[in-house]
């Protein structure tokens, strides 16, 4: 397979030079970028939504929203009030590259854009691999999906700044430990930032908010 | 990407012809196999787990649980009574291929086996391209992760013959509607069986028992 390996080093260095001028041009217009992460069906559209919904009123936020198929998404995104909103399909791969987000970008009208929100495929692996220029990755980890996961998915953990546990409503209904999935979370990268949030009944996402608020501040 | 694309298929190919290899191998020991794919944290080790408490008196079942790493899958289903289990770290692939299962297999005491599980990496789209020889693919959909994933997952599901909805006992917490996921799933590939399971509380686990049951009957 030493082909195969040489050949992902291309690829992913390819990419890292384009996120790199992604991330440049996103710096001259004092734009911050979030790359959110996750499993399938974790409620990375609905923090979106909820986002939107909270601070659209008085941060001017562009959407990428990523899928292997349909626009969903991006549908759900417009819905809750999004109005800068650029549906990618992937078509199959695995994984939102840096190639799609400089086309996505061009879409859009990035002036006065404070906060860019790239919402990627759902799957724990290969979007850790992938540079797309953004600030930093949020991972967001449910509380129906397993506290084991940031040891069984460790790079996609170390690879992020935030972690966003989400569905909390729902603790209780599953084997899912709170105190061992941060213990777990911490264990593999010891910087994470972590937020306990609930899109469904609202509980922590006034926290996640002032953050929000906090880092498009610092990018000014 | 030509260049990537011919090294895939390349890949694939190669893949190909060692599933075909394992497939051969475990007709002519009459063993059924399933391959069971979904996102992270939708279940499939609890119903590894159950099937093997249900089961395991009856059929001689070896697994093969496959994780980006740690063998916590394979403890756990060890614990529930497993007897011929064999874990595989990928070190960061996102998959299983034919290859890692031949050497699983190889390291497994096949004599008198009946059913073989493989357990999937956690993720919707890359092992959907990867046979490992197995009969059947079965996907594993939680309802707390959404009723389209069929959708935004076309391939899994197309290639998948059958669809256990897992957590029904979580039905009524989130806005899954369970008659909209049966027609999304139908609606990509109207020929799979779908069951209704909860590892909770065990609902549904008795049809696919006896589904399972029926499966390894018409392999002997």
């Amino acid at each position: 397979m030493v082909e195969k390996v040489v050949l992902e080093k291309k690829v992913l260095s390819e990419n890292d030079k384009l996120a790199a001028a992604i991330r440049t041009d996103l710096k001259a217009r004092k734009i911050a970028a979030l790359n959110l992460v996750s499993s399938p069906g974790s409620g990375k559209t609905s923090l979106v939504e909820k986002t939107i919904q909270a601070l659209g009123g008085e941060i001017n936020i562009a959407i990428v929203a990523g899928d292997v198929q349909t626009e969903n998404d991006a549908n759900r995104i417009i819905k809750a009030g999004g109005k800068l909103v650029r549906p990618i399909i992937t078509g199959g791969a695995c994984h939102l590259d840096a190639r799609m987000i400089t086309q996505a970008l061009a879409a859009l009208d990035l002036s006065g854009v404070q906060l860019l929100i790239i919402e990627n495929v759902g799957n724990l692996v290969c979007p850790a691999s992938y540079d797309l220029g953004e600030d930093m990755k949020v991972v967001i980890m449910s509380t129906t999906e397993g506290d084991d996961k940031p040891l069984k998915y460790p790079a996609m953990y170390r690879r992020s700044s935030v972690v966003v546990i989400n569905k909390i409503d729902l603790l209780g209904t599953s084997d899912f430990d709170l105190p061992r999935a941060k213990e777990n979370a911490l264990k593999i990268n010891g910087d994470l930032k972590i937020f306990e949030t609930s899109c469904r009944d609202g509980r922590g996402l006034t926290q996640w908010n002032d953050w929000l608020r906090q880092f498009v501040a610092a990018a000014r």
